[in-house]
């Protein structure tokens, strides 16, 4: 009537194994950059225009021959005229931006002269090239603007739209099969009412669903999946055409748990079992070619395995190889335990903390089916396996949850 | 030909009185759970039902009377009878997540049993109530689950599911309007070619509307408006329907530069020009009560403001008090310079890096205009005004650019 977890892969190593056994998406979309934030280069951006893409005044002021200005000074005024074309004695006014007539080499600005009539008053001495932004000074025609792999952000979007880009080529989005299995479960959608003792709401597939179209994927939900080994595989077979599959449900030691079996059937088990706490029972596969992650039922045990796995597999699924190498240096936040905090030898524990000013309370005394503590934390702690806790008053590092 | 900026206002006081002018929106709408993620509670969140719902068993084990196992050791065992009712003498299997029959007081786990034949041999002892999960244990009736402002995320959808709820009351989203305006500006949808010497493609109107959007607003771009007061005025009063505007351009103080003027004449200006470098220009102010934030065009300058000042302002906009909080401990990065950054005092200034493992790499020696610091930058560290700078080697505090 069940066994006992026998082995457990450390959490680093189990995600180097899932990870190496995931290919990058080869195809391509192209997208208006109205619409690419978020989305991931599938080649290599090089300018195909110059920025300035003509000479540019950085300044409000006057273009000249920059030896016009030679020995000017405020004590020492030199007076150009103000005219519509530069030559010898004479300057243009140019707004920040404008271009500077071929004929000038430099702009003065604004704040070194003085208007007295038709004349200007030059009060400061500049040098050739002053104050122009050369043709290319920015970017040049070739320059690698962004590699391959560049997630877009909004501020991107718009130096591609500088550089005459209307659309551009990205990675299409992973399909993530969703698949909630227990006998236990009932379809929320059907449901009104309390469940009877023993029935519970599926939502666990909505959690991972949500944290896939939140990481950049494309979810699809399956039905409610008994616990029975064969209709488990029918779904699982059913949903091998997707990029990744998640089991959720199933994946513990008990007689119902069905999930480590049919991977093991139908393809092959890369890590049986987890050292994180919670989220000991996770099970990582692979199928053909389709990376298979079983989540542990339990809801925060799920949201550790979604983190752990599903993210990092996500981004190399997506050819996010820049997130992937940034992974272990997430942006934190430095804060004070105002409680101490235990952990087991051998296991990464996912501590749930509220953030209180300086100091971050650990959720403790909940298991991995505490919802409420899900709700209440605004971020976690990793304990390392090797370390057994965490006394009150020290300084840890917090990631927010998302 | 063009005025010198006399005033300049602190970043931290131009963002206090920005704020304080800003109301949080009212409208609300409800939204489905597969629909909710990052929408921002309306009303605070309690409750309906008890979590769990029965008394639910921790474990794989037996449901039995602790009193059946008193003294009970591995060296002594004790011997129950496996049965489907719970009485003296007897206990029932129950897998993790089942209800316990009412008759019982404890669940035994199933590592601390042996089965033989069709008695259970009970090797440990325990206490009423051990591994049973009484109903409401984790979430009451009437408890509060969520905050008014509260951030919905996937793990907090799959929260309010398991509590029976299928929509959440939200607020709407703040709707913002963008207006682009300069002289020099051509529509990039309406020109394929490399524009004439003077004129850019507009393109921090994009950038602006897609970290709206990015931000939780919605956003709702205007044409080009020339650098012609009467057409900026009327632009502005054709947008007062939003909760923010956005002028982009127009702000410095060239004699092109209309934003400031329009908004003192239709409504207030709270702040002319900052102390940040890039950013120096930004103006903000309120019409009626829709706040106005005027954006330099400079698009590095653009972005700054955008940081500064319209992500808090969408967020008190939008009710999300909790993260307007947070705003000064948001998640960051240590790094140490590889280079030494220069900063003038009376200014904050804004110092796009680039990540290389444990160093960051400042971009300088590139102004307000430099696209190509943009598109390399990974992210920024922020000088205060009171910091001349930083030497190479020093640690300092990186925030990604989102």
């Amino acid at each position: 009537m069940g066994k006992i977890f026998k082995e457990r892969t450390a959490v680093e190593t189990a995600r180097k194994l899932f990870l190496e056994q995931i290919v990058p998406l080869k195809l391509t979309e192209m997208v208006r950059l109205e619409a690419s934030v978020d989305r991931v280069l599938a080649r290599a951006v090089y300018a195909e225009r110059n920025v300035p893409h003509y000479r540019r005044s950085a300044m409000d002021g006057y273009a000249l021959r920059a030896s016009n200005t030679q020995g000017a000074s405020p004590a020492n005024p030199i007076l150009l005229e103000l005219s519509d074309k530069v030559q010898e004695g004479s300057c243009v006014w140019v707004h920040t931006g404008a271009p500077v007539p071929a004929e000038a080499n430099a702009v003065l600005m604004l704040e070194d002269t003085q208007k007295v009539g038709a004349l200007i008053e030059v009060r400061a001495q500049v040098h050739p090239n002053r104050n122009i932004g050369a043709v290319g000074e920015d970017i040049k025609i070739g320059d690698l603007i962004f590699e391959k792999g560049h997630q877009i952000r909004p501020c991107d979007a718009s130096v591609l739209a500088s550089l005459g880009f209307e659309k551009i080529e990205v990675f299409q989005k992973p399909l993530v099969a969703v698949i909630p299995t227990g006998d236990e479960l009932l379809n929320r959608k059907k449901i009104q009412e309390i469940p009877p003792p023993g029935r519970v709401l599926e939502t666990n597939g909505l959690m991972a669903s949500l944290y896939v179209e939140k990481w950049g994927g494309i979810s699809r939900s399956s039905e409610i999946v008994p616990d029975n080994q064969q209709q488990l595989k029918e779904a699982v077979k059913a949903n091998l055409d997707a990029d990744m599959i998640l089991i959720s449900g199933g994946t513990s030691v008990g007689k119902r748990d069905h999930a480590p079996e049919v991977l093991e059937n139908l393809g092959k088990i890369l890590v049986r079992g987890i050292g994180a706490v919670p989220g000991k029972p996770t099970t990582l596969g692979l199928i053909n070619k389709v990376p298979i992650v079983c989540l542990p039922g339990y809801p925060v045990a799920g949201l550790v395995a979604l983190y752990f796995f599903v993210r990092a597999g996500l981004w190399k699924l997506a050819g996010k190889e820049k997130k992937l190498r940034l992974e272990n240096s997430k942006p934190s936040l430095k804060r004070l335990l105002s409680a101490k905090v235990s952990s087991r030898i051998g296991y990464v524990s996912f501590v749930r903390v509220v953030l209180e000013g300086e100091y971050a309370r650990p959720l403790m005394g909940g298991g991995a089916g505490v919802l409420s503590s899900v709700a209440k934390a605004d971020g976690f702690l990793l304990v390392p396996e090797n370390v057994e806790g965490y006394e009150a008053g020290a300084e840890v590092e917090i990631f927010l949850l998302e």
